[in-house]
């Protein structure tokens, strides 16, 4: 039995690169995504070419007992999960509200907000009973300010985040560390900003941004922060940080 | 065929009040509620006796097409809907996680959120062919900062006030006005705080509070405020405002 | 002896708009500005064309004891100051960190800072003995927020927000009411944004945002908010609430 | 001449601590504080017995020219700034309205706001003429929000927040890491806390604090965040970051 990170949300971006950073350190990553085996395949297989252990899963996270039947079987089986990740994404692009349709409202919050909620019931009380755990939840600007075409992105994204202080004020002194981290900025992420935008898309904004290859964040770059934040000494816990790339405004800024 | 001030939850405490407000300056006021037709027809009968009319509705409006068929009746038989109230909220006490059930935080969910949205689709669009309209959104501490026991509504309620921040970006420079309005302290207003306490608890805190009866907010003062706050001309508008008793701190003080 | 609205920075826009707002009410309004003795004059004449009392006085206030003297003055010649109106602005317009000069940056936060906090020694401990009184602050998006160019503005300005939130923790179970209002959009004033962009860039932006004449903030429609906001019950303060023209984007979209 | 790690406000608590981990990483530390040779000394000497170096001055910051003479000295003798840390507090305890002086107000904004303003003058041009340089910034919970008796820390530390924002939004895109680090909580520092609180009190808070020697906030704790976001590549970088003990509750819920 190996200590464990579980990421929700594993694709080529964040979630695959945070896992990866945390097996380098010695934990059992567990990669879950929604689709792409062969994608959740290379993710494995590159960890392990590192010489860290991991196990990938095909997950509908949406899906009832989902994720509770997953956590349950990684304690079950590989280890107590002390790291999770909760890294889904609800961004469906910019639509105006007649044509933001009911279904896409809801599967927003199904994904975004009540997705956290549910992986906290699932761990939380594991957490308590060790006396400690780290809860780190990828989030992006719509938590913090709604803009023209997110009605869907920002009601998750600002659930999400009020869910986290809720979770940090009962858990915090029980040993559990939240951290809900901003990602204020485009993300150099094949799997969803590139599957948004389109190969070309994608290749054009890449370019457009290139200023020496880190006018994107890159997700490597940001799975650092993840881990630092996870090491943190109880004494001195972020609950909330922002990132961005060192050419962007923040978004107070436009 | 009036113009018409449409209070979704429409209860003895801001609801009711905010409806009485614009009646007497000239609206029809539609007054909404889930329960106590008793209740809901004393409103009616308060606005008429003071000269104003009003429409009363009993009405869940967590079912499917509640909010819609209300508003497509209420512009089909009574008038343009100029001003919407959405006043629901989703408070149900604190509760520890471990306690906070899926249904409990879908509901909060499916009311405060969703709720809102659903309003917005069915209003907006009127709205924008009128070239004006107000939506007013009553909101709560929770929206700004989550606090221990409060998973359900804090989700919910951070969730509506990035929503509203999206209905601005979208619809303010179409004519139309959405304010959020930050009611930070607790509401002398018995359908709601009144029903949570019990009757004795309730009282007690009245008089615990009742500094020359004005240690709870005093819903047909509230009023005022958002009566204002629909009357403020297109030049000057205001999208987030406070609302606390002078007894009371700020949320940010404790 | 009347009741007295105080406005300190009574220029052609704000200040002069809200002076004029509380004549109207029955106040006498006492107008302070640092130059244009003929401005200053029609501007009291206006009040009194209207049928209000008004005294106008001449006042750099940045000198060691202005406000202190005329408060004092005031006070024992006109009347209790029940509403005092902080309206100085700060704002230099955008220049970078080079261009910002060691006293640009002193008069910016003696200005906008200090320039309050003398008002409040002065007013607050009278409005405490008389039990009640409210003070009004204008402010700006750079008190929420900095950008490029604004480091005298946005320091001072975000200083005085958090000087307001410090004065409402002390005074309002006291029976004070401060508010802090964020003017987040160019205001319609001749006497500050005029100066700044000359008369020709002045009409050049009022032409460009006149939609039907409210493209910018027209300062008497801000006034009646002011107005409004003083007139609160106390058992429903307001605190923070921001303004700007519908045809605006808020500062946290821009 | 090595790269230099610049601490202005370096006693036993962050500051010192600071300068020792950037030490541990090859920085030559130069160490700044305003009294206390002795204490200046076991700083520099600590550093020293780990394999490092650190030249150390007493410096009072708010004297004209001291911060710029500094940075020039530094750079001229010992190396490249390539980290300034701005660590002075300006924390005077809580005194009512009408007990804080006009002085302590202007020395609050001399030290926390000026003194922040001063350094930024002295090392951003020379930073952007090598392409790269960070700036972090301790704040703490008055920056984010007022609380009754601070009215001096409060709105010198609000002006410290948005002139760290303006700076970003001027700055960043030249390479240049501006963080604002909100310290939301007691550190175990007798330089400060131990200081204003006397030996006794201070030895009081630390056992009734004292869970595992952890209750308070460790300064070497600390200084690994600070040392982190130093390093973060500049395609993912924090402007904002929160810190604060996991027995203790956020700025938000008290």
């Amino acid at each position: 039995m190996e200590r464990v990170c579980l990421v929700i949300g594993a694709g080529a971006g964040i979630g695959g690169n945070v896992a990866r950073r945390f097996s380098r350190a010695g934990y059992h990553a567990v990669l879950c995504r929604r689709s792409d085996e062969a994608g959740l395949q290379r993710l494995v297989e590159g960890i392990e070419a590192e010489g860290g252990t991991a196990t990938g899963y095909l997950m509908n996270a949406i899906e009832d007992g989902a994720i509770e039947d997953r956590v349950e079987q990684v304690e079950a089986e590989l280890g107590p999960i002390e790291v999770a990740v909760f890294n889904l994404g609800a961004q469906i692009g910019n639509r105006s509200l007649a044509e933001t349709r009911l279904k896409d409202f809801e599967t927003g919050w199904r994904l975004a907000t009540f997705g956290l909620f549910r992986l906290a019931l699932a761990v939380c009380p594991r957490m308590v009973g060790r006396g400690q755990g780290t809860l780190l939840v990828t989030s992006a600007t719509a938590a913090v300010r709604g803009n023209a075409g997110q009605h869907s992105h920002a009601a998750a994204m600002g659930g999400r985040r009020m869910l986290c202080q809720t979770l940090n004020a009962e858990f915090a002194s029980q040993g559990i560390h939240v951290a809900h981290v901003v990602v204020d900025g485009a993300v150099d992420a094949p799997d969803t900003l590139g599957r948004m935008l389109g190969p070309e898309g994608f290749q054009k904004l890449r370019e457009a941004r290139g200023l020496e290859k880190d006018g994107l964040m890159l997700p490597a770059e940001i799975a650092e922060t993840y881990f630092h934040v996870a090491q943190q000494h109880r004494s001195a816990w972020t609950h909330e940080i922002d990132l961005r790339a060192f050419s962007d405004r923040a978004w107070w800024n436009h």
